[in-house]
């Protein structure tokens, strides 16, 4: 398996992800959240998956395709351990998919970034909104949901909001 | 279609032309040579399918994954349109299978280099060696041949280089 081979792999595990999590989430209102923009592939694939929606999108500074750029109110500009937290006052349980692949292609800085930055996911997610996910995510509130079909666990990921919270 | 369904085609079409074309030249003895490191990921397809023979690689400044790095004696580096012409000292009539892919992302970029290169090209293969490229090249003494199965016409090219030149 070359990493030709194992790029392709990744990149249709995700583009699966994405369609079998917009099919689960036609039922629930609310936005999609993108975190990490990079060049805007996944970013223009659900723009198309969700034409009808908003989606934000997280990132330090846009290097996109022109095409690819997001309305700018729609943006979130910065280090996403900031904006996150700061997006809490707008999005807080208004997302019913967030998309998080860092994209650096470096993979322990990835994981390190997916580790600080688990804890501010679920609380954007609407009950039973949907995270996918590139690195594996270990956090209260979310559960693993199978995979689509032809994706082997671990190349991508799934989770689920569960319903209810613990109340604080 | 979205830009990441169009991404995956492309990957999947650079792949099924480069698996083609190895089985094209098994009985050609002769060099590989990558124009274009990148990031690795086809140089490491290469290197898996032909692991006996050397696979010189042309970049201008390497910037590919650690494990993908050649070795050094191979590593042509430079603006391509100066060392593929010094090259020729090595390689002329020795090259089985060149891959071309700028992947610089600027699809305008990418067409006006290719066309620059282009003749620089066929003095280096061998005859009936074969040429995959990303871009269309039109060049004497190359003519195209069929795309694998599933590959559309356009989404990559694969030429053979003519058996005899003109004398000069």
């Amino acid at each position: 398996m070359s990493r030709l081979d194992s790029f392709i792999r990744r990149l249709k595990a995700q583009r699966a992800c994405l369609d079998l999590a917009a099919r689960l989430v036609r039922g629930l209102d609310g936005e999609i959240l993108e975190l990490g923009l990079g060049n805007g592939r996944t970013y223009d694939h659900l723009r198309q998956l969700f034409p009808d929606r908003r989606i934000y999108v997280c990132e330090r500074r846009v290097a996109a395709h022109p095409d690819c750029i997001p309305p700018a109110e729609l943006l979130l500009l910065g280090d996403m351990r900031d904006t996150l937290q700061s997006a809490h006052k707008v999005l807080a349980d208004q997302v019913v998919l967030a998309h998080f692949d860092p994209g650096t292609g470096d993979f322990a800085a990835s994981r390190g970034l997916a580790a600080e930055l688990a804890p501010l996911i679920p609380p954007l997610l609407r009950p039973r909104g949907i995270l996918a996910s590139e690195a594996a995510i270990a956090v209260d509130e979310l559960n693993p949901i199978p995979l689509p079909e032809g994706v082997s666990p671990g190349r991508y990921h799934l989770y689920r909001r569960v319903t209810s919270r613990p109340s604080a």
